[in-house]
C-alpha cells in the first residue's frame, strides 16, 4: 500500500534509552492496524530523532499529510511553548505539509476514563 | 463508608498550574467509584502537595493501606531514582504503612492497548 500519510509519535525523551520502550510497543501496535500510515516515534530531547527531523524524513519520502500525536500526560511548558515553535519551524521548512497536531494523552476523556478504570481495577480489594 | 485505604495519584507537577486538571478530571473518576478508598493527588515538584505530605495526611487520618500510581508515560530518572529515595523516606517515617506502587501508564499493556486503540481511532481517514 503507498503510504501518503504520516504518524509522528512525540515523546519527551530521557537519558536512560529504556525509557522509550512503551513508546516503541505504542507505535509498534499501531502501525500492525494502519499499513497505509507511516509511524515514526520521536522525540523532544534526550533521544533521536528529534521532531523535525523525523518530518524532514517523512517529507523525503513523500508523506504529505503528517499527525503529530503528543504523548504527553498534559500540556505543560513543552506542549505550550516548545511545540509551537516546533511546529512553526517545521510549517517553514515544509510550507506545502498538511500538519495536524492531536491533543496530549490527558486532554483525551477516553483515555482519561481508561486511567480511571485501570486504577479502579488495580486498587480493587485493597480496602481493609 | 470508613475508608481505611489510600490511592495517591502521583504526577510530576508543572510552574502551570492548569496542567494538572487531566489528573484531577482521573481522581474525581476514580474516586467516584470507590467511595471505600481516600483518593489523593500529590505531585514530585512544583505543585503540592508532594508525595510525602500527602501519604502523611492519608497516614494520620487513619490510613494503613495505601497505593501509589505514578502518572508518569514511563519509567525515566523521577521513578528510577527519585521515587525509590521518596518511598525509603516514607518507610522510615511510618513503618507500620502497607506501601505499594503501581507501575507507570506506559508499563500497563491495556493503557498501552487504549493509547494505540486511540491513535488509530484519530488518524482514520487521513490516508490519501
Amino acid at each position: 500500500m503507498t503510504q501518503t500519510s504520516g504518524l509522528v509519535l512525540f515523546a519527551h525523551g530521557a537519558r536512560d534509552a529504556e525509557w522509550a520502550e512503551p513508546f516503541r510497543d505504542i507505535a509498534k501496535r499501531v502501525a500492525a492496524s494502519r499499513a497505509d500510515l507511516a509511524v515514526k516515534l520521536a522525540f523532544l530531547e534526550f533521544q533521536s530523532p528529534v521532531l523535525t527531523d523525523a518530518i524532514s524524513e517523512l517529507v523525503d519520502a513523500g508523506h504529505h499529510h503528517i499527525r503529530i500525536a503528543p504523548l504527553f500526560m498534559a500540556q505543560g511548558g513543552h506542549l505550550k511553548n516548545d511545540v509551537p515553535k516546533l511546529l512553526a519551524d517545521i510549517r517553514a521548512r515544509h510550507p506545502a505539509l498538511n500538519l495536524e497536531l492531536l491533543p496530549a494523552i490527558g486532554d483525551v476523556a477516553e483515555l482519561r476514563d481508561a486511567i480511571a478504570a485501570w486504577l479502579v481495577k488495580a486498587t480493587s480489594g485493597i480496602s481493609a
